[in-house]
């Protein structure tokens, strides 16, 4: 076994999950990641813990959507609800043998399987959860890499000391937390918010891995200016690259898109609160040196902030609500971020490297 | 897709567990029956049931194994308990990767595990179950076959009109039932015991898949008489071939076998149960052409009787007990079946053909 592997598996257990003795764990896997599942069951047992698997694939998904009537959408998952209901601790394991199989189920059709999954979407959230990625030919695919860069890729980002990244990263939330507004500037950009009443959360490794980010939600009204987004991110299927947003009282006024900016303009339009952001963030994650399409990654890339249109999280106080939640990245080596009189970064540099 | 996953499937759907709307139904797999489980999960959507499938392998059983301690082993899984508590149907796949995952436990440790795991145990027993097998690589090279022949092996012997085949087994169970013995003969072989107050069960293809036989318990001791099983079988890991047993007052007196006489006497010296038959059946399934030591087929093969030493199951009135359930199979191409008066199987005929 690539001994990533178990160091892998040991982050999962005794960072993110904090597994312990008697704990009942569920993890959620496909057929490729059978070998991460063997490191992980060897892990969580010398913890005294006991892990139950759970084989989910897009590939089934899309056998149950050609299979199922109205009725058998809207049918909730008791079993499942159950099983989630008496564990601990919850770890996703994405690792996809093929990331298109649900290219051509219709969308309405997901989101209504999507309403009757909701309380196993609840339960799973309000475990001990982890979600992390294992590699697949699908995902090296995606990423335009050889399957060996990607496992190298991924691990550079992933087996990090998380007890530093956390202490960094909760610094900088201490920071931002003193101030009641933030802003970006760059190239094309200048953005600002209001952070008054909300909270700084710093993505530490507990919940996804590989973290590295701390984020928060704007207040609603507040975001003013404009901003221009760089890294390229996937919607509905479409590759959207070099978005520039204007705002007036947290509302995007003008926008435009290098590439398929019909694809941005339908999710500006989606309702009231995707007009707005929910969510405003910075990546620290240096061992990410590239985007790969997959926003677990994407986002935490260091030296990056990135601003989410749509949906924001309770966590951070946040207020605007909206069906979508769609993160967009910016790189920031020319620019920086400013909290109140408070210089956050500086053109490659962190506050606390300067 | 191979067409004969679609059957196989419509055949544990439709025939064995009767799936309906509403039904929670649990799988349990490995990662090489993927596929297979594309196939169940269309057909069970198009009834309006909801199917979750669990991934278990004996190379995740090692590495559990390999972590735990004896605290661990004997703890309870309250996450799969519960999830089986909220089942309505449960479909095991066996499609191992490596028979031989487990070759180096300690037998005492599996043991131990499984006697935490009783509950599990009961609790999909007391669902709509059915057992079957999805051709491996791993169960191929035990049957000595390639994988296409394996795979034909395997579908000759389950894709039958189950309707009919229940229709003839259960005929054969009302003629067993008319009489209180049953008595095997043969070369080096003429069994007799009494079956008065058990129950012959026709095993249809409701719990097994394949299916093909009638089965009793015999009265504790009223077996007299000797048997020759000619068909090899596996135990601890050894191939035990031509089987002598001696019989009187339903213990056996005296044993041999050609190959792996040790392991032999060691089943039969297991406690006072494993001296005892508890099980005496026919195996009808002519679909089923050669032995594999996979015992989920080779006690079907039509034309042969099976014994087992040990445990009698409760559904034939059986009481003898014992830890250990050891089946032993004999062809009766030379031999005859009596039930009380009746011939119920002559030299390669049964009754209802005669």
């Amino acid at each position: 076994m690539d001994p990533r592997l178990e160091e892998h598996a040991k982050i999962l257990v005794e960072w993110s999950t904090e597994i312990k003795k008697g704990d009942m764990v569920g993890i959620r896997a496909s057929p490729e990641s059978h070998e991460f599942v063997i490191a992980l069951y060897k892990k969580i047992a010398e913890k005294g813990a006991i892990p139950i698997t759970l084989m989910n694939t897009d590939e089934m998904g899309k056998a149950f959507f050609d299979g199922a009537d109205e009725d058998t959408l809207n049918t909730a998952p008791k079993h499942f609800e159950a099983f989630l209901e008496n564990i601990d601790v919850f770890i996703a394991l994405r690792s996809p043998s093929n990331i298109k199989a649900l290219a051509n189920v219709d969308s309405k059709r997901v989101i209504q399987r999507n309403v009757a999954m909701k309380r196993v979407q609840e339960l799973y959230l309000s475990k001990r959860w982890c979600l992390t990625v294992h590699p697949t030919y699908a995902l090296a695919q995606q990423a335009d890499m050889s399957m060996e860069e990607y496992q190298n890729f991924v691990y550079d980002a992933t087996l990090l000391d998380w007890k530093e990244e956390s202490q960094i990263l909760n610094k900088m939330k201490e920071h931002l937390e003193r101030h009641n507004d933030i802003r970006y500037t760059g190239p094309e950009t200048d953005l600002y918010a209001s952070t008054e009443g909300r909270v700084w959360i710093a993505s530490d490794g507990k919940h996804n891995m590989p973290s590295g980010e701390v984020f928060t939600a704007p207040v609603d009204n507040s975001v003013e200016g404009k901003i221009y987004f760089d890294i390229p991110f996937l919607q509905q299927g479409k590759v959207i690259e070099g978005v520039h947003l204007t705002f007036e009282k947290g509302e995007v006024v003008d926008f435009s898109a290098e590439k398929a900016e019909k694809t941005l303009k339908e999710i500006i339009e989606v309702d009231e609160g995707s007009r707005r952001l929910g969510e405003m963030a910075i990546g620290t994650n240096r061992g990410i040196k590239k985007y790969t399409l997959n926003m677990l990654f994407d986002e935490k890339i260091g030296d990056t902030i990135h601003c989410a249109l749509g949906q924001a999280y309770k966590e951070n106080n946040g207020t605007n609500e909206s069906a979508v939640h769609v993160d967009m990245i910016k790189t920031m080596h020319e620019g920086e971020i400013i909290a109140g009189d408070e210089l956050i970064y500086c053109k490659g540099k962190y506050f606390y490297e300067m």
